[in-house]
């Protein structure tokens, strides 16, 4: 029987913070999350989520809006919160991450504004015209082990890839064997490696965690978030989320993608939208 | 020959803003953006945009994310600016808006977290895949003064109204004679009254001006917004915009609503996305 539970996994450990003052956080940013040298951006707002979540009166991510400004290194890090405003149902805060020079210098690494409330507190009422994302089941995906001769389907060796359980839609992954769709979507199922289920935390974590949707598009290169919003609208179900990405609109440089995640119990636990750099020498 | 331009025109005197010290703002909440009694956020996300363009070093909203605190009034009101970084290509900037009660007590009204760039400074590359929304001639649509008898055919007699030139595609306003679609859907012609061409600031208003989508789900009364992140993607050419509203997840009290804008050379000009509450007794 597994003893990965909420609260005692990987991610937990990896996102803890210890409050050295009222709404100050230290902790340290785990090297076990980056892709190539950066550290995953959903790993980090997962972070100042948790941050958040001590600071505030309220202790559930509603909306999470995140700047990121310079590449964060694994480390040590601080992070300072804002409570903007404390109401009845819902609070309102901030949080800057920042990380040291060796001489002292302090660098901020991204800023983040949030609306935090009480997912358990809300009605049961559904009335969602969006349907969950077609994907083929679990067993017929691609994962990090299913590349012919067990190598890698998905390249890119990242740490962060060891520590989930990302199964790619084989429609979607055409990319990784030189033969993007054009249409810019990626579809995978998602699970945290050691077993650990979704809740709200690690939900900002998946919005950030599937290969961008640029390399569907025919893209090759690095796509640097500038601001990633997340809304999360529910607690998730134990089990296997499916994500859904997509973008529309590349243009001047630039391209949005949005993220959908459903639950087990086909319900519409996360949407975001990001605004990321396009790959230069596309 | 019409002598309204951009910089000289309602929407600008009523957006002005006075450096009273670096980054800091005074400026007046004009009465004629109201909706019943509340100032239109829209209009309050252009008054901080325009006090971040002067702020930063760049000059045009990228991403801009807006917490709505409490209710605005009309009457003069404080923006205070944060530069929080300064790049190369791009700038990050925070904001608040303070209003004053009379015992002198400061109020919080908005929080804004934003990315500023050079729109004209971008590549010209476009692999847009989404679709200008389909919508009706201009003159199929219905404005406020094409209701039955020269009645309005929107109701809830509002101040920016008369600011607007607001034409609902008729397949989209079966809710204002009681009976909605059901889709989570509204689709619009938009200009402003007095012909000025659309901007980059004007954008910002122009994502949150339309009848919320709440109402073609059938729902009645207020749709207040918590968070609305807007992408301006690219200076809109002159001439009337083509809007585009969509809810697809209403669900546990709250609602997504996302915007779509459209110019008259059929590029998307900005996008955006809000949390709002859903109304009560729905």
């Amino acid at each position: 029987m597994s003893t990965v539970t909420i609260g005692n996994s990987e991610f937990d450990r990896d996102t803890a913070v210890v409050r050295r003052s009222p709404g100050v956080y230290d902790t340290q940013l785990s090297e076990g999350w980056t892709i190539i040298q950066a550290v995953n951006g959903g790993y980090l707002l997962a972070l100042m989520g948790r941050a958040l979540g001590d600071a505030l009166a309220h202790p559930d991510p509603f909306s999470v809006t995140a700047h990121y400004l310079t590449a964060s290194v694994p480390g040590p890090a601080v992070i300072r919160t804002e409570t903007i405003r404390t109401g009845r149902t819902m609070s309102t805060g901030g949080a800057t991450l920042v990380q040291f020079q060796e001489d002292g210098t302090e660098v901020e690494r991204m800023r983040v504004l949030a609306a935090y409330g009480d997912l358990d507190a809300l009605p049961d009422d559904v009335r969602t015209t969006a349907k969950p994302p077609a994907l083929p089941p679990y067993e017929h995906c691609l994962g990090a082990d299913s590349g012919p001769g067990g190598r890698p389907a998905i390249p890119g060796s990242t740490r962060i890839a060891e520590r989930l359980n990302l199964r790619l839609d084989p429609a979607t992954a055409g990319w990784a064997v030189g033969r993007p769709s054009g249409k810019g979507e990626m579809r995978a199922w998602f699970g945290l490696a050691d077993g650990r289920d979704p809740d709200p935390l690690s939900l900002l974590l998946t919005v950030d965690a599937l290969p961008p949707t640029a390399f569907d598009i025919g893209l090759t290169g690095w796509v640097p978030t500038v601001e990633l919003t997340t809304h999360i609208r529910r607690r998730p179900a134990p089990g296997p989320l499916r994500v859904s990405i997509t973008t529309r609109n590349l243009a001047g440089g630039f391209l949005e993608e949005d993220a959908e995640v459903w639950d087990t119990e086909d319900r519409l636990v996360a949407q975001s939208r990001q605004l990321a750099r396009a790959p230069l020498g596309a």
